[in-house]
C-alpha cells in the first residue's frame, strides 16, 4: 500500500476560470431580487451613516430593507429592541441563540454575519465556529446549554414546546422575562433566515475574517 | 355483524368534571408566563382603544407583549407593515401565508386567529379550515397555489430555496417586490409561531365563532 | 411609521373570478376517481336511508366507498364497532384520537368530518380545534393527555412503540381492552387518512359549520 | 497488517445463556396485551379450522383479534375483499403494497408475514426481501414500481398526494378501480401495522422459511 | 358478504415476461458502475483464491472494490481490523451492529450479506429477520439493546451523540474500547451502506438461502 | 421607540470565570473516552514524525486512532488512498464533499479541520464556510453543484439514490471512476462523522486561524 506524505496534505491555491472567489459580488449584488433603492427617512440615512462611521460599514441586511423606508424602520426597530436592549441576557448569549437557530435553518447570511458577532464579543473564535457547525459540542454553562436547547427546539419543533420545556430554563436561572427573551430573539432568526434565505442575502464579505 | 344505527352518532354534551370549556381561562391567562403589564405610551393606549372599539377586543398577542411598551411598538409597527401596508397580495392572500405557514409549525394561537381573519377577509369559512388543515387540498388559482408552496417550502426547509423557486413565483406573476412581501410575511409567521408556542399563547376566545 | 388603524383589520368578502366558494363541487364530486355507483344490498341501502333521515345527508366516504357494496360493507362493519360497539373509551375520545391522527396525517376529510363530532359530542368547539390544531395546547386531563401522546406516536413512528408506551397507559387507567381500542381507533385513521387523501375525499359542506 | 483469513467468516452457533430462540414465545404470547379469547361465531371457528387444515396453522393476527369476535369478523371481512377479491391487481402485487408499506413502517409482524407471502406468490425469494429492505432496488415493471411509488408515499405523507400522482398511475395503465385498491391496500396495512406495532404482535414462527 | 376461503392465501408461482428472478443478474453484473478490474496484487490475489475455496464465492463487494488493487488493499484492512480482529465485541454483535445501520439506512447489500452473517453466526434465523426489520422488536440483552440503540442513534442523529450516550454504555458494560468499536463497526457500516447504495452493488444470489 | 446607535455593536470580550476558551483542552483531550496510546510500527512513527514536520502538529484524528497500530494503519490506509491518490476529482473537491458532508451530520471535528482543507486549498476562504453552512448557496460550477449534491443526498437518504442520481453525475461530466470516488470520498466521511461523534474527538486547534 503506497501512502502518501503528508506534505501532500499542503495546498497551493489553484488557478482558473473557477477560481473566482465565492464574494466576487456579495457587496454589490446583495439579493436576488432586482429591487431599487427606495427614499430613507432622515433617521434612516442617519443610522446608515452611523454604520459606516462606527463598523466601517453597513451590513447588507439593512442594505436589502433600504428599497421600502418602512420595512427597513420596522426591521430596525425590532433588531434594536430584541439584540441591543436590556436584557437578562447578555448580548453575547443573544448572538449565540442568532446562530444556533440559524444554523438549524442553515441560512447562510446569518451564519456568516452573527457567527461574527458571537467571536468579537466572545473573543473567542471557537465559539463562534461551535454556534455555527453543532452547539452541542460546545463547553457550555448549564444556562447557555439550557437556553440554546430551548432556542433550538422551539425552530425544529415549535408545536412541541411545553410546560416542561420552560421549566427547565427556571431551573437554569432564567427569569420569566427572560424565557420571553429567548423566545423573541429565536423567533427573530427564524423570520430572518427566511427572508435571507428566500433572497438568497449575501453577506458583507469583510464578516469572514473578522475577529479569527 | 350487529351494526349501530347512524343515529347513534348523534351526539349530547357529556356533563361532569372534565368538560370545563377548553377557553375557560384563554382570555384572562394569556401566556404561560408572569409577566406584569407594563406602562404603554399614548400611541399604544390609543392602538388598544381603538382595537377595542373596532373589534370588539384586544387581540391576545397585543396583551401579551404589553409587559413592554417598546417590544410592542415594534411588534405592532411590523405587522401593520406586513399586513395591511400596500402590496401587490391583497390582505387576504397575506392571511392565507399566515395560516399555511402555521400550519406547518402547528401553532393554535396563529391558526385560530387568522384562520379566523381568511374567514371574514374571503367570506368562504372552507377556505379558512383549509389553510388550517392542507392547503394542497384547496381549490386554488395557480398564482394563489405557488404563493402557498414558497411560503410553505420557505417554512420546512429554507436551506432548500433557490432560484427555481423564485422563478416559479416569477411565472406565476408575482413581481420582485411581491416576491420579498411572500418571504416578509412568511417570515414574520415563523417568528409569531414560536413567540406564541414558547409562551403557550391563548387566543381569544371570540375568534372560534366568527365568520362561520 | 404610518400605523394602519385596527378597523383596517376587518374585512369584505371579495367579489370576482377567484371567489367561487371552496365547497362548490364538494358534494357532488366526492372523490377525483371516476368510479360509478354499484348496485347496494338491502342493508347497505337501508343504512343510507337511516342516514338521511337521522343525520340530513349520507356522509361523503359511504358515497365514495358505495361504487362497490362489499366494499362499502367492510368499511361500515369495521367504522361501527370501532367507533360505536361498547368500550373503554367514550365515543369522544374515540373521536379525539380521529382527529388527532388525522392532524398527524393533514387529512382535509377527516379533520372535517371527525372535528365536526368532536365539537357535537363535546358541547365544546375549541376542543375540536384543538385536536385539528395541536392536541398538545388543549387543557386535557392526565388520562386522554396519554391517550393521544400514544396515538400520535402510533401514527408518526410506529417502529418506536415499545413497552414503556403501553406501561404509559396502564398508568394513566386504561385497560388491556382500552389500550387494543386505542391502538385499533388510531390505526383506522390511518387507513381512512390514506384512502381519503389518496382519492381527493371532499368532506360534505355541512360539516363547516355543525355545532360551531 | 494481520489480515484475517476468510474461514474465520464462517460460524458456529453459540451457545449458553442468550442463545434462546427469538421465537420461543412467538406462538404462544401473540402480543403484549393480557386478553382472553372470546367465544367465536361459528363462522369464525369455521374460519380458524380452514386457516389449520389449509395452512396448518392459524395466523397469530387473528387469534390477536379473537378476543372480541366481532372485531374479528370486522377485520376478515374487509382482509378477505382487499386481499382476495377480484381486482386489476394481482393477489402477488397486493402483497408487494403489503410489504412495502410495512416497511417503511418496520412493521415486524407484517414483514415477516406478507414477506413469506411474496416469496410464496411469486416463486422468487428475493422479491420478498427486496419488498422488505427497499423496493427501489428491485427490478420491477414500470406497473409496478409506479404502483410501489404510490402505495410508499401514500404512507410517508400522505398530505402531499395529489393529482400528478394518481395521473402517474393511469399513465402506468392503472384504471380508476385499481387506483382505488392500490389506496385501500396501502391503507389498510398502515392501518395493521400500528395495531401490530402497538401490541407487539409476533408472526408465527412457521413464517421465516417458508418458500425461501 | 362472501368470504375467502383461506385455501385461496395459498400460492402459486405465476409464469410469463415479469417473473424473471431478482436475482438473475445479481452475480454478473455487481454494481451500476463500468470498470473494469484491475490487475490484483498477490496478496489480494490470495484472498480472493480463499474466498472462493472457503465460502464458496467472492463476496461480491470485493469485487466491485476490485477495479483498483489500492483501494480493495484498503477496504479489505478496514474490514478484516474491525469485523475479524480480537475485540469486546463478539463477531455476532459486530454483524448485528451491521445491520442495524443497514436497516436505518435501508442498504439492500449489507441487509442481504450481514443478515446471512447473523443468521450464520447465531444460528436463529429470525434474530437476523430481526435485524433487518426493527431490531426493537428483538428479545435482546440490555447489553446488545444498548448497544444497537447507540448504533442506530449514531446513525440516524450522529449530531446528537452526547456524554450521556457513552455513559448508557458504559452502564451496559462496555469498556472504552468497545465503545470505539460500537461506534466504529457503526462508522463503517454508514460508509459501506452508501458505497452499495450509490453504486446499486448487488448481492451474490447465494445469501438468501444461507442459514435458514 | 429608543433606538441603538451601531455603535453598541462593538464587542468586548467579557471576563470572568464562564470565558475559559473553547479550545482550551482540545490539544489535550482529543476524545471522550480512556484510552491509552498504544506501541506505534515504525511505519506510523515515521508518518507521526512527517505531519510534525510538515504541517506543524500531529491531526487529532491520527493521535484518536493511536491506542490500536492496526486501526491507525487501517485509517490512514484508506484515508490517504481516497484523499490524495490520483482521481478524476481533484484535491479540493474531494476537501468540498468531505465538508458538505460533514455539514449534513454537523461533525465538529471534520468541519473544522476539512475546512481549512477547503481554505487552504481553494485559497478562497468563503468556500470554506460555504460548505460549512450550506453549499447550495456557493456559486459553484455546474459539475461541481452535480457533485455536492449527490454526496448530500447519499448522506441524508442513501436509500433514494438510482440511476438517474448517477446519470446526473454522468451528464455532468463524471467518468465512471469518478463517480466511485465521489460516493467512497462521500461514504469515508459519513464514517469519520461518526467515530469523530461518537467519541466527542475535538479538532486542532490550529486549524480556526488556518487561510482565514
Amino acid at each position: 500500500m503506497k501512502r502518501k506524505k503528508p506534505s501532500d496534505i499542503k495546498a497551493k491555491p489553484p488557478a482558473g476560470p473557477e477560481t473566482e472567489r465565492q464574494t466576487a459580488n456579495d457587496d454589490r449584488e446583495i439579493t436576488a431580487l432586482s429591487l431599487q433603492r427606495g427614499k430613507l427617512s432622515p433617521a434612516m440615512d442617519g443610522y446608515f451613516a452611523k454604520c459606516q462611521e462606527k463598523l466601517g460599514f453597513v451590513p447588507n441586511v439593512l442594505s436589502a430593507y433600504a428599497f421600502d423606508n418602512a420595512k427597513l424602520e420596522a426591521f430596525v426597530g425590532m433588531y434594536n429592541d430584541l439584540m441591543l436592549a436590556p436584557s437578562g441576557l447578555s448580548k453575547l448569549e443573544r448572538e449565540m441563540i442568532a446562530v444556533a437557530v440559524s444554523s438549524v435553518n442553515r441560512c447562510y447570511y446569518c451564519l456568516v454575519a452573527h457567527g461574527a458577532a458571537v467571536r468579537a464579543l466572545s473573543g473567542d473564535p471557537a465559539l463562534g465556529e461551535l454556534m455555527v457547525m453543532n452547539y452541542r459540542a460546545a463547553r457550555l454553562s448549564k444556562r447557555q446549554r439550557a437556553m440554546l436547547d430551548f432556542a433550538a427546539k422551539l425552530t425544529a419543533e415549535p408545536w412541541a414546546i411545553e410546560e416542561g420545556d420552560r421549566e427547565a430554563l427556571r431551573k437554569a436561572g432564567f427569569a420569566e422575562r427572560d424565557i420571553w427573551d429567548i423566545a423573541a430573539v429565536a423567533g427573530f432568526y427564524n423570520m430572518s433566515n427566511r427572508v435571507a434565505s428566500a433572497t438568497d442575502m449575501r453577506p458583507n464579505s469583510v464578516y469572514h475574517g473578522q475577529a479569527r
